[in-house]
């Protein structure tokens, strides 16, 4: 059963000028470009961690590949190939087609190929590995922020969890979070468009205060936030600000970048990112003194009640 | 407890002078060689599908290396980098500390260094894609055998097999056979010592017969084999022989290399292996008419039981 379920996904793999030799080997040979770093990430989602038990395949599929293509982004990486590990509770074809619906929509999308893998049984489990490139030396790493940098997000931060807390609660989920937690949108066009231009930048996976967290410890520096800055939407108008502030701080899974750059690069950010239409918005400013603060509208300091997302500590429900 | 256990691995992990960055960032930066080509391969192990449950976190960690290892090995590759994403019923670090000194013991002797990956909670799995290089057209594939090329094996295929029969009928395992099974030696040098001789290579993980016959396909050839020319082993002299043949052609587990070379090449390959101090076999022939019949002793046509090891069908226990 298992060759049947690889000829299923092999059947519908695209594939790419620089894959010398796809799936149907021990391995797959590929040619890197010449000049450019390889960039590698490997992310797993686990059904009930990182997604609700009824989330359906074609979102699971599309959420798989987006975390991965999210890490690419924020090293400002362009994204060619992937491998996928699946572990399944049973050889379900008409599962595992809704699952390519949308794994493969988004990998065309960013034409990414398919060059390896293998199915298993067991509980769901989706183990994807993403390879892309960088020119040499124009990576985007976590840790060039300097004190006077800015502090920008993309999107808006905080939809997916709002959307999450709506689904725990029993309520109906409105459409837009739930699109947002299910499908969301790895801002690979804006990693390449910073490549330049940011000093430091993160994938935004854990939660704002967490991930920015990491920045800041990488770049050996602090920062502040002012959360009058943090960026609205419809879909979060109902919510008080504190509220809205928690889904935003310490939610998770936007795949949003929050990256830094010195406030002369302003102009040029916000045109770099015109041109891939992908909003943002500066939030706060690097510090010398390690940590991260909060203020409020008033300028005063604000305490979440959580700082992130851990992925052995949450479970889903 | 994510993070702790993210430390924990990334403490013990070593590096290459071709890493520009390892773990710690959204994504590793690794720098491939000019003039090669990029070989990638992903293979998962389940606890209960792919080794006994009461296997030792040790032998764990080795096995899901040495599988990886084994398919760069049937392309002739020199491996380099790899990524884990291990999903742990529980942050237990003294699991993980026991796994990492397998798959850590196992990743020095190859010098192949841990870029990234993920801990995430759920049944245990373990899925790593390894990467490393092979010389430009220099890749061994499975789909170039021609009829009159001779069959090869390296080692001795079935032991893994006879020691995993031993312990699903409650018996005392041989200790050799065991280590077989649990840790599995990936030919590395083999393939890359066949590099420009063998016409055709693949692992075998599924069995001779299912891993030989998909070589045959890719090559669109048939072959036979003589069993009397199976290598044997002082482990596998209780056995009568077909047992011992059920246990070499369809039992799995191996990861020996199968290969196909012209006759003239032979005393190339015994002088390229003996370099390496890998045991290897002339075990049957190419042939232009598709299938693989086996002949026994007296040259008459044998029929196995089973023909593979499917792990959709196949449970341990």
């Amino acid at each position: 059963m298992e060759f049947s379920l690889i000829h299923r996904i092999r059947r519908r793999a695209a594939t790419r000028g620089d894959v010398v030799l796809g799936i149907g080997d021990d391995a797959a040979l590929l040619r890197p470009p010449v000049g450019e770093v390889l960039v590698v990430s490997a992310d797993t989602l686990n059904a009930g961690v990182h997604f609700p038990p009824e989330t359906g395949a074609a979102d699971i599929g599309w959420k798989a590949l987006a975390v991965n293509l999210s890490d690419l982004a924020a090293m400002g990486a362009t994204p060619a190939w992937m491998t996928l590990s699946l572990s399944l509770p049973a050889a379900d074809a008409d599962w595992l087609d809704a699952f390519l619906d949308g794994f493969l929509a988004l990998a065309a999308q960013h034409d990414v190929a398919l060059v390896g893998g293998d199915t298993t049984r067991g509980p769901l489990s989706i183990a994807v590995t993403a390879l892309g490139f960088v020119p040499d030396g124009a990576a985007l790493r976590r840790s060039g922020a300097q004190p006077g940098d800015e502090v920008w997000i993309t999107g808006v931060p905080g939809e997916a969890a709002a959307g999450l807390a709506q689904w725990r609660l029993g309520e109906p989920v409105d459409p837009h979070l739930r699109a947002r937690l299910d499908r969301p949108t790895p801002r690979v066009a804006a990693g390449i468009s910073l490549r330049a231009i940011a000093s430091a930048c993160i994938d935004v996976s854990d939660g704002l205060a967490a991930d920015l967290g990491h920045l800041l410890d990488a770049s050996g520096a602090g920062a502040t936030l002012e959360l009058a800055r943090l960026p609205r939407s419809d879909a979060l108008a109902a919510l008080t600000d504190a509220a809205r502030w928690g889904h935003q701080l310490a939610g998770g899974d936007d795949y949003e970048l929050c990256f830094t750059a010195p406030a002369v690069q302003r102009e040029r950010i916000v045109q770099a990112l015109a041109r891939c239409a992908t909003p943002a918005q500066v939030i706060g400013r690097i510090e010398p003194d390690a940590g991260l603060r909060l203020l409020d509208p008033q300028g005063k300091a604000w305490i979440p009640a959580t700082r992130g997302w851990d992925h052995f500590a949450a479970t889903v429900p």
